[in-house]
């Protein structure tokens, strides 16, 4: 139908809601309409993992499920767990007519089995509808579930000639007060903000969430350092590749050069936010230190723009890795 | 009228047509219509400075000016010279009823004193429409008017993080054929173009342009060195601030680091033309060298974006300086 990318759409909208608080769940979304076609309940993962987006979704719909059709963002689970029916089940008791689910779901205890029960309990399903879309939500589940580590963004906040402070290492103001909010706004959006020992020991930054209503989603902060001394309440990252054990599916790293080069030259980052002022520094500290590039020709490729906009008066590129497959 | 925007606008993107190749005189833009409203005539400021933009116009229109408007980017020219009369008596002659003046000359010999002669024959005229427009497009006149000296362009191809070249100076190719296409256009667009004395050295660039019907536009050739020494056929340039006597209104500074940061630090810098490609470089060349900044406070303010666009896979962003008055 016409409106199924409108609602499915929405209902990826809908999961965002729990980007970076579901770990190790993924983040999903849930709209529910009646046999009418109006919205009967909506659902997204809750904080924790639990419960699930369309538990959620079918609770608020109740009877009115009934003949109706269910949007998920991703396939619904096929496992039953000691805390309650999946999420298959929970569809397929709630008597909706027909399924309509973005992406299938990598886990391997679902892994299209979810859409299996619901099939043969005989609900019409569509399934791989905005697949693009749902990924880009879901990008810290679906990157722990196929690179057992969690979804890379670095940030770097630069002048125009792509330094990220002074000599002195002054870098108070680059960017303007509306990106300095955004940037806040995406730390709500990680469960993980890392930074090397050399920014550590210079600016000893907070690294919270700094905006109303958002003070209780500052990440978990991690350091990168050999020496494997963390401050107290933080977590210690001794090699780049250690971030696989950190809890959490969205890891934001916020400098310095060297440690962003470290995670740029063992290709463990994702996505790049690139904020800019409109100002040229000169002579100042690179933004990056060396990521082993030798080859001009290896450089390109790799990133793609998929997001921009200005934050006046500076502007912000979103760049993501390109990856085969 | 409504319409004097639009053929007002048009008249002013007629004027880039002489951009680059009418100095000392200003690249003006001029459109006649009959008393009908049709477009009678239209003309631009001829390679060397001569006709004027209101002479071709009016000659095209012979007769069908009588009654009509003329549109004009820059106020017409109030000095009678050797070669002929001037555009003001051109235009009170051809019998139009109204003109349309984007700009007042600020050419002491004309500076109002045309505008002031077309009321004094009894047509009505319309002055300060689209201004900001009209200034851009005379960038060059305007400078040499106001500063005595060329408009200057600095063009700096770089990485996302803003590194010009590897370490070993390497820099082909960081930016696509879409961005250097684009850049030679813009060398079309300049009667002078420069260098330092290091790139010069170094790469041996032959700085023309290479794109089909547009090589007889390749600018003048100019080194930054101290010595004073130039290949033959190369104009020799011992300070930045010695670009006063260059023959041409609009300078392309191409590089290296050290020359671009001399005539940032000189403030002699009016527009950065800045190529992107979406890639990492990490150590490498910085675009520039020390630019004297001190205080990051002294940078902001300085730079408004002004254009952007995707030469795919690149970006370009156009920046102007904002200067007072
Ligand atoms: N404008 C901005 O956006 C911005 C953002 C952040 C920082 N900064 C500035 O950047 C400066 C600090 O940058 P920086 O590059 O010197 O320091 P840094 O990257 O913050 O920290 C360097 C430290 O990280 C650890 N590290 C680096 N690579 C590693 C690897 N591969 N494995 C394990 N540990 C590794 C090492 O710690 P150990 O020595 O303990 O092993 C190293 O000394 C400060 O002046 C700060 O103000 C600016
Ligand atoms: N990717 C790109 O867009 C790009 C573009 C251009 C260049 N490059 C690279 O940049 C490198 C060269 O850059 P660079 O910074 O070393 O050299 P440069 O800026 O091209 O030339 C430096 C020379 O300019 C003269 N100069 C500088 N400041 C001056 C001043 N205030 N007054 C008078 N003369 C002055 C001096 O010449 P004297 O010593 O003779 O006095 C100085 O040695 C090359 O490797 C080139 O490939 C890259």
């Amino acid at each position: 139908m016409a409106g199924d990318t409108v609602l499915l759409s929405a209902t990826i909208a809908l999961s965002a809601r729990g980007r970076g608080r579901t770990a190790p769940n993924p983040n999903v979304g849930c709209i529910v309409l009646d046999a009418a076609g109006r919205v009967a309940g909506r659902g997204w993962t809750q904080p924790g993992g639990r419960p699930h987006a369309e538990a959620m979704a079918l609770a608020q719909a109740g009877d009115r499920a009934r003949g109706g059709t269910a949007y998920v963002s991703l396939e619904p689970c096929a496992h039953d767990s000691v805390r309650g029916p999946c999420c298959a089940s929970l569809l397929v008791g709630s008597g909706v007519a027909r399924v309509v689910v973005a992406l299938t779901d990598p886990d391997p205890r679902t892994n299209g089995e979810g859409v299996a029960r619901l099939r043969a309990a005989g609900i019409a399903v569509t399934v791989g509808m905005l697949e693009a879309q749902a990924r880009a939500a879901m990008a810290g589940f679906l990157t722990r579930q196929r690179s057992r580590r969690p979804f890379v963004t670095l940030k770097l906040a630069t002048s125009l000639d792509g330094c990220i402070a002074l000599p002195d290492g002054s870098s108070q103001w680059i960017t303007g007060e509306a990106a300095r909010a955004h940037a806040h706004v995406e730390r709500a959006r990680h469960e993980l903000i890392l930074i090397g020992r050399g920014t550590l020991a210079h600016d000893r930054p907070r690294l919270d969430v700094r905006l109303p209503g958002l003070a209780d989603r500052s990440p978990v902060r991690c350091v990168l350092s050999r020496s494997g001394a963390a401050p107290e309440g933080w977590l210690a990252v001794e090699r780049p590749s250690d971030i696989a054990s950190l809890p959490g599916d969205h890891l934001l790293i916020e400098g310095g050069a060297q440690t962003a080069a470290a995670f740029l030259t063992e290709d463990l980052v994702d996505r790049l936010l690139l904020y800019r002022a409109p100002i040229l520094i000169g002579r100042g500290m690179a933004s990056l230190a060396d990521i082993g590039l030798i080859d001009l020709a290896d450089a390109h490729e790799r990133w793609r723009l998929t997001d921009e906009r200005t934050l006046a008066p500076d502007r912000l590129e979103v760049y993501e890795r390109m990856r085969a497959g």
